[in-house]
């Protein structure tokens, strides 16, 4: 039994690592921090938790505290980790940061995207990006993880076969995703009202969003060179789930594009190759740590087309922070990450 | 490990069984019927499926198979179950019923609310009303058992404290419910379609619905007199929940509720009285077996108010058969049945 | 063609307000207030609105300009048309005012409910209440019309029939309510976002909701006594409507209850009795100023239940406010208010 | 005041143009037939219309009568306007097809994709393809209409300008589609119920669906040459609305592609290009014939980015069908159709 704490648990990735760790034998949350609701109970906030968490509650942030746990995870928003992961990393305390703070390798980069200076530039070498599919190794010893964008882990998982392949043009890359809401974060936003985001569909930044440099990052790691992708994102009226529509121009005789997802994900517990002619669901994935894949060829032309689902909170956030803690900690891979998807 | 199979096993409460039975560590689903789809693989109907049951497939149903087994669940529509139930009874085969067929105990009455004669009158007697909180002794040792329906559980332990203390008045209880859209099934019909149901509100079967007689039968064993009941259901746009608002007439001074609801069901495993002043969320028990309660008394007047919430597919169906299921085996009460809902 | 006005125009009644008077043909809307937003154009708020009202901005509140107009509807929070209100009806602007205001006859019981000192308490003799069902007469030469919210005109047009027959027992009414979203307005409020508040149902202010009072005071007047009720309001996820589910105790033969509700509203253009076992659903009156009812009497017992379902943005709100504009100035009742609910 | 009808009325789109024409001054809905619900009054099987269509019942199909009228709407699964509408159009009656029988000149390739021989060939030469902003002057004399498909129309919609400007490689055309589910129709699928379609996104027909060789040919027409054009339609959990997401790859220096698209559509009542940056909502159009558009160059890159909104039950089919009818008879071409979109 390890004992993990989590900084900055009232949003949707927090309440979800504490939903699904309730469900992990070998974790024990000895503390969950929160600036602004320190003292309240979990099950309070969160009546779902209620019978899971009776006594824990929320607390001011405290190194000293946090330092002496195995492992902390960050769900806080950008720009909150940088300082303090450094100093429970040097306490021993590995950190697995569901932020963006430490998943652009470039702090120049990182900058630009986000508006402020990074805040710890020295500690980006030391973090591992922690997609399991690609980096499984390197997790099992880091000490440092920073967990993909929800985003970012559809798109990658979904283009990883055709790039390492070698299969597609990597400068004509499209990708055309779907998200729900809780993407946006329990924020209270007008545009996140009920009234406001159901019964409607819409894109959002079309000219450059967050997540673009992370997964052209990402694909350049698969491809060793640049690519040039066109990524627009859009909001769905539906609270979970990402749906990626991946295009690529084939740029050579694909062979059995099939067999070649299911042979790149045999061994891969949380990649599902669907059957071919199948369109995966979101809902097929709610609740759980599976991304499922389908790959199309449209009337045997030039174009490749490749569905990839995941539910945003868990594959896409705190799902996979708990694939790698796993691995970090020498756990079976998918321990505490088993049951079926909720459906309907 | 036991053996269990599944008899109707395509609509909404056959898959919720394969799901939370996924998580069991003491069952095994040996075989689930269909006669529509004998054949198929369950998880090509229901992906979520994938990874839990690679190769179990719908087949014809067959009492010889299905009567060597511990445990048949009917996961059927009515009329159903009252032959081949009988069947695997007398192969000793202990059969949870989920369907109206053995809820009523009067065979006249049944046939007058589901308009076909009852086809196995001579096994009412043995049937026991699966309702763990009121029945919980007799379950232990039950062959055959009538899972309760989902209103009918929502609004019975709303009431339970109240009528079993008696402090309303049993003539005058009115009971408001508002179910998601599973409780109409997996059937195709134009009034359960998107396009239909949701951005709506509607009640139904205002002059009449078939769980009146059951909730006024489970309602009369707690008073042990005939209770006088109007019951309206609606259909909300939501696909699992149940929410009852349940309304009596307060015909002494009641002292503390709170207390009296706590100290009801302080033992009970899946229902969650809530604190003073609460009002619970269907979401909060979004793919769980507990239901949680809250107890007002409107500006301290002579109306009490309960709300009550479950999710009609887990405690109004599903999940309540397997709760019957532990306690008939010797299970842990709860076992197969502890993962925290799923919020958001 | 008359001039009006919109004070406090960017929350939901105001969009409505503009949207609906798009269509009607005797009224300029000259112009919208809103300290927040002056300067910005209603159509780069309300994209629905383009081409409508390219020009039309919003402005900070000026009495002197708004004293210009033939009339100024407030779609304001609670407290706010107190003071602006008095000063344009002294400069003989009528003025219909859509929140809480004026509805309460008694200043302290107001100051009670909304938790501050009534900012006009010499102007609520003046005060009409605007329910055209019941109060058509005075409305005409009305200086000031307090708007029904949306419970209370779903509520009292449920009622109406029976309680002026005097065919139900005036002290147990129990009106349980359902709302789509939007009752809560624009506001940015957790609670409120689609993640939190779709896939769910609950009941909220079971103990004591302001609309209480002035339900309580409609039925009083028709009554001609006071009234005991319950009323419990739920949150249900959709965007628009109010489904009032009624109850009653019959203290009298009541004869042919369709009759008696058919009889009521034969002449009224907004209220539709729908036939005898209808169960109106709330998209029937999706984005009109119709209210839909059905009284049903289960198994011919001694409650009354009647259904009744309004758009709350229009008959709980926008849409009863512009048909008090037109018996003000004498347009046809129904202008601009003819177009069918948008269904599916 | 002319008299039209409308075959096959029991879908969405026949209660639509009910709906629609309710507003319209100059038309007159003299029959409406349907063989299924022959004798019911479409108020009763459409309760939105109670009081706008008080009298009108379904009716069987009968040639004479119909080619009595001015004009009839086809609201028919594909397949059955073919006969029908060639013995009105004999008889001087000008036919309005909604279904997708007369959209493709070519016959084989309409039995191709329609799996059933072409009824009515010889008539495909005077089918005039209804969409007014590329073939208004041929749709004023026209006496056959087919109405364009709804993604159909948001699709070219969209390109037109890019083609039209030669600006865009037409070999290389990805159309990424999102319709709400009444695009299915009213059907009763499984796959269309709220317990299955809503919380969920998934992509259909990715390997080719019925609307890719209306698209291309509709964008050949444009062009001049065949396009090359991969079309991947969503089904998204909302009841109206399509959102087509247009990608092309620029092959010469575009110039400002605000100013191309607001010249080109400078002059149409119906189609609205969105401020630069802009980002349009499909609720935007809810309910009304409009389709916005706005275009991007993410990163000021090779690639153009076309986000194109409608209803596809207004401009999508019902209302680009009167649209279509005024033009024909000389009326004001947005006639009937100039409410607001219902927002929120």
């Amino acid at each position: 039994m390890i004992k993990v704490g989590i900084v900055g648990g009232t949003g949707y990735t927090g309440v979800e690592l504490l939903r699904l760790l309730a469900q992990h034998p070998h974790v024990n949350v000895a503390a969950i921090t929160s600036r602004s609701e320190a003292g309240v109970k979990v099950c309070d906030m969160y009546p779902n938790l209620r019978g899971h968490y009776d006594t824990l509650a929320f607390s001011q942030p405290d190194a000293q505290q946090l330092g002496a746990l195995d492992a902390v995870f960050f769900a806080t928003p950008h720009g909150v980790a940088h300082v303090l992961a450094g100093e429970l990393l040097d306490k021993g305390t590995r950190v697995i940061d569901l932020s963006a703070d430490f998943r652009l390798r470039d702090a120049d980069e990182w900058s630009h995207w986000y508006g402020q200076p990074h805040g710890a530039p020295e500690r980006l070498k030391q973090a591992i990006y922690g997609l399991p599919e690609m980096h499984r190794d390197n997790i099992k010893t880091a000490q440092l993880i920073a967990v993909p964008g929800c985003y970012p882990t559809a798109v990658q998982l979904g283009y990883l076969p055709l790039l390492e392949a070698g299969l597609i043009d990597h400068q004509q890359l499209i990708a055309d995703c779907k998200s729900g809401v809780t993407g946006a974060g329990r924020g209270a936003k007008v545009g996140s009202l009920l009234a406001e985001a159901s019964e409607s569909m819409k894109a959002y930044g079309a000219s450059g969003h967050r997540h673009l440099p992370e997964i052209s990052q990402g694909l350049k790691d698969i491809q060793q060179s640049a690519v040039g992708l066109t990524f627009v994102p859009h909001l769905t009226p539906m609270i979970r789930g990402i749906h990626a529509t991946l295009y690529g121009q084939l740029n050579a005789d694909p062979g059995d594009l099939q067999a070649l997802f299911e042979k790149r994900y045999a061994n891969e517990p949380f990649v599902d190759v669907m059957p071919a002619g199948s369109h995966p669901e979101t809902r097929s994935v709610k609740g759980i740590n599976t991304c499922r894949l389908a790959v199309h060829r449209p009337s045997g032309g030039n174009t490749v087309v490749v569905l990839s689902v995941i539910d945003n909170l868990v594959k896409g956030a705190s799902g996979q922070a708990i694939q790698n803690l796993n691995l970090m900690f020498g756990f079976e891979e998918s321990t505490g990450l088993t049951a079926p998807a909720l459906l309907p």
